[in-house]
C-alpha cells in the first residue's frame, strides 16, 4: 500500500519519464492521461499522493482537485500539482482548490523528492492520528470542537524588520490572524510565546545561512512549539536548499518573492491543518481520560478501581501496613428511578459521588463500580479509622435530603460493608478479589441488618 | 520548564565555557560541580537533559549516572557523558550505566547542539507518549505487555556486502537479535520487510554522499517504518556531518571504526527504546478502544451506544426512513447472580451478547447499556421487519439453556420493548431521548405481561 503515487499528465513523454525516476526512488508509479481516468484510479488503488498535470485534456487539474476534495474518502490524499506554466493566477486557483504544493515541472529531482517524502510524512502522522482518534470521534466530541474557529496565532521570525513588517502587512491583508515579529531568540524563550504560536515564518538565512533551519530543528525539540507548523522563507528562488528544508520537517518552503496572495493562501493552509491535528490530539486525550472514567459522576470506573485496587494491596504487602475497603450501595435507590425517572436518579447519584467525594482524603481511592454501587480504598488504614470514615459517609447521606429538581427533597440513606486486609501480618495472603467478597458480604449484612449502617467483615480466617 | 539543561563538571572554566555556549542557544544552563549536588538539582530542578563530566571529586560520572537511573523520577531524563579521555573501558561503563550518548570534550559546537535537540525532541516524543498512556497505563496492560521480550528485528543496509558482514559478526557477538543485510531498495521495498525492522542500521555515504541520509529521511515517510529507530554509521569520524543526522532524525550516530562491544551496546539501546515506545502506542490505542467498549462482553457500551444513536436518527431523518430502536432486558437476572454468583452471571450475560450479535444485521448497532440490559438501533427498519427480528431474539434465549459452570443448563427468557421512529413522516421531530424513554416504557409493559415477549411502543402522540 505505501508509497503509491498517481502521476496524472496528458502528455506520454511525461508519465514515462516520472515514472522512471518514482520507481527509482522506490515507490509504485500508477500513471493515468487525464482528469477522468485519475479519479477513477483514485477511488480503486487508493495512492498515497497524487501528482497532477494542471492542463488536462478533459478537465483541469484544478476541477479534478475539487472532485477529490469534495469526496471523504478521497480529501486527504495530498496532491502535488505540476504546471509547465506560472501563471499566478492558475497557481492561487490550484492551491485555493486544495493543492498541498503547486510545483513548476522545472523544479529540481531532489527538491521534487524531498517535497514527497515531506508530504508523504505528514500524511502517515496524520493518519495514525485519525486511526487512534477514530473510535472516540464516534463519541462526537471532535464534531463539537470544530464548531470552534478562534483565530490563530502566527509568529513572524526574521533578523531583518522590514521583512518581518512586510509580511505583516501581506499576510494581515489576507489572514484575520493574530500576528507577532520575534526575534530567534523571542522564539525559543518560553516566556514571549503566549500564546504560543501556530505557525513559524521563519527566514532561511536567519543570522548565518543554515540560522532558520536550525532554529526550526530547536523548536521541534521543545515542548511547546514541536507541533507547530513551520514556513521557511528563502530569498532568492526556493529551491536551492529547500530539499533539505523539507527533509528537516518544514510544512512549506517559500520564496520572499511569492505573490502576498500565495503567501497567504499557504499560511491559511499550515493553520487549518495544523488546527486539525490539534483537535485529533485533543480527541485522543479526552478518549484516554474516558477509558477510565464513569461519565455521569466523574469518579473513577469500575475497570480503572479494580486495577488500583491490585496496587493498592501490593504496595500494603510490601510496607506491611493494612488497607481498608468499602463498598458503599445506596438504599432502595430503585424507588428514586422509579418515582422520580432516571433524570432524578442522576442528579442523586451525582450528589452521592460530591458527597463521598467530599468526605474522604486525597490518597484515597473511589470509584462508582455499578448503578447504585461505589467502591472507596483506604490505603494505610486500620479497622479503628476505616469505621470511623464509614460512619461519617453514612451520616452524610443521611443528615441532608438530596434535591431532585420538581420534587420535594428527598432522603436517602447508604448501607457500608468495610473489610480490612492486612496481608502483613498474616502467612497466606488474602488475593483482592475475596477481600473485595468479604466487603460484599458485610454490605449484605448491613442491607438485611436494617440499611443505612456500616458492617464490618473481620478478617478471612 | 523547558530547555533547562544541567552541566556538571569540577572545573569551574569548563562549566563557564558551556554555560555561555548553552545559553547563546537559549536554553536556561543549571551548574554542578560534584556528584552530590548533581543529584540534588536533578531532584529539585527536574533538569530536561544532564551534560555530566566522567570524572567527579566525590564519584564517578558512571556511578551518577546509576543513581539517576535507579530513580524513577529522574530516569527519563538524557544524558550525555562527557569526558577528555577517551579510554574505551569507561565509555562502555558509562553506556551500559545508561547514557544516552559519549561525547569527547574536543566534539564540535554543532555537532554538540544538533546532539542535544535530537535528544531533547526524542524526549518531548516519549513525554507526550507517556502522558496518554499514563491513565491506561493504570489498567494494567502495559505491565503485563512488558513480561514479553521477544528478540528484535535490526536491518543491515550498506552497499559494501563486506561492511555489512562485518556489523553481523560484530553485532551478532553481542545481541540476540534476528539481523538482515539488505539494499536500500530492500529497506525501502516493503514486501522484504517480514518482520518490519525494529532499528536500521545505515551507512552514511550509500550509493552517493548523503545516500544514507535521504534513505533514514524515506524510510521515516512509509508507514512500517516511521517508527523505526535509526542509527546512521560514518566512515571516518563521527564528526563531519553529524550534526546533520541528528537533526534530520538519526536516533544515534556512530563511526565504522566503533569498537564492536560500543557499537553492540549502542544498538541494544535503541532497540530497548523502539520497544518501549511501541508498548506506550499499543497502550494508547488499547486504552481508546476501551474508551467505548464494554470490558465482559467485547459490546459497545452505553456513551457509545447514545451517541451513535444520535447519528443514526439524523442519518434516518434525512433519508425519511424510519429506525428501529429496542432495548432488551434479561428476565429475573438478580436470581443467577444471587442463586450461582457473580461468574456465572458473568458467563450468561457474555452468551446473551454472543446470541444477540448472531441473529442482527451487520449495520445494526448493539450495545450493553446495563447490567443485564442490552440496546439494538437497527437504520431503515420498520415495524414489521423489526418485529419479527425481536421476536427471533427472544426465541434466541429461550430455546437453548444457557450453559452455567459446574450446575445444570439454566432456562433463561428476555423482554424486549421496541419503539420505531419515522420522523421522517411527521412534522415534529421525536428527539432520540424519547425514543428511548418509549422503548423503556414498552419494555416495562413486557415484564408487566408476563415477561419472555416482545411489546410495541406505538408512534408518540
Amino acid at each position: 500500500m505505501a508509497g503509491k503515487i498517481l502521476i496524472v499528465d496528458d502528455v506520454a513523454t511525461n508519465r514515462i519519464v516520472y515514472k522512471v525516476k518514482l520507481g527509482a526512488a522506490c515507490y509504485a508509479p500508477i500513471l493515468a492521461s487525464d482528469g477522468a481516468s485519475c479519479l477513477a484510479l483514485a477511488r480503486s488503488e487508493k495512492p498515497d499522493l497524487i501528482l497532477l498535470d494542471l492542463v488536462l485534456p478533459d478537465m483541469s487539474g484544478t476541477e479534478v482537485l475539487r472532485h477529490l476534495r469534495a469526496d471523504p474518502e478521497l480529501a486527504s490524499i495530498p496532491v502535488v500539482v505540476f504546471s509547465a506554466e506560472a501563471d499566478m493566477k492558475a497557481r492561487l486557483a490550484a492551491l485555493y482548490a486544495g493543492a498541498d504544493d503547486f510545483l513548476a515541472k522545472s523544479v529540481d529531482d531532489q527538491t521534487l523528492m524531498a517535497r514527497l517524502r515531506n508530504l508523504l510524512r505528514g500524511r502517515e502522522a496524520m493518519a495514525e492520528l485519525e486511526s487512534g482518534a477514530a473510535p472516540i470521534r464516534a463519541l462526537g466530541f471532535a464534531e463539537l470542537a470544530s464548531g470552534f474557529h478562534l483565530p490563530g496565532s502566527i509568529a513572524l521570525v526574521s533578523h531583518r524588520p522590514e521583512t518581518a513588517l512586510r509580511w505583516r502587512h501581506d499576510l494581515g491583508a489576507h489572514l484575520p490572524d493574530q500576528m507577532t515579529m520575534m526575534s530567534r531568540e523571542g522564539a525559543l524563550s518560553e516566556v514571549q510565546l503566549t500564546p504560543v504560536p501556530d505557525v513559524f515564518i521563519i527566514e532561511s538565512d536567519l543570522a548565518d545561512p543554515m540560522g532558520g533551519l536550525r532554529l526550526m530543528s530547536e523548536l521541534r525539540s521543545r515542548p511547546q512549539t514541536r507541533h507547530a507548523a513551520i514556513c521557511i522563507v528563502k530569498n532568492g528562488p526556493a529551491n536551492s536548499d529547500a530539499a533539505m528544508a523539507f527533509d528537516l520537517g518544514a510544512d512549506d518552503v517559500v520564496s520572499n518573492e511569492m505573490d502576498p496572495r500565495e503567501f497567504g493562501q499557504r499560511v491559511a493552509r499550515l493553520l487549518q491543518r495544523k488546527t486539525a491535528a490539534d483537535k485529533l490530539r485533543a480527541s485522543v486525550r479526552d478518549g484516554l481520560r474516558m477509558a477510565v472514567i464513569d461519565p455521569l459522576t466523574g469518579l473513577h470506573n469500575r475497570r480503572y478501581a479494580i486495577s488500583q485496587l491490585a496496587e493498592i494491596a501490593s504496595r500494603a504487602r510490601s510496607s506491611k501496613r493494612p488497607f481498608a475497603l468499602m463498598v458503599i450501595d445506596l438504599d432502595r435507590f430503585k424507588q428514586v428511578n422509579d418515582t422520580f425517572g432516571h433524570p432524578a436518579g442522576d442528579a442523586v447519584l451525582t450528589e452521592v459521588a460530591r458527597r463521598l467525594a467530599a468526605n474522604i482524603r486525597g490518597g484515597d481511592l473511589l470509584a462508582r463500580i455499578g448503578g447504585e454501587e461505589f467502591l472507596i480504598a483506604l490505603p494505610n488504614t486500620d479497622l479503628a479509622n476505616a469505621n470511623t470514615i464509614a460512619q461519617r459517609l453514612c451520616r452524610a447521606m443521611q443528615e441532608v435530603p438530596f434535591d431532585i429538581p420538581g420534587f420535594a427533597p428527598l432522603d436517602l440513606t447508604a448501607s457500608i460493608g468495610l473489610a480490612i486486609c492486612d496481608n502483613g501480618q498474616t502467612w497466606t495472603e488474602e488475593p483482592v478479589a475475596a477481600v473485595i467478597e468479604r466487603a460484599d458480604q458485610a454490605l449484605l449484612m448491613a442491607k438485611s441488618g436494617g440499611r443505612n449502617q456500616v458492617t464490618i467483615s473481620h478478617a478471612a480466617a
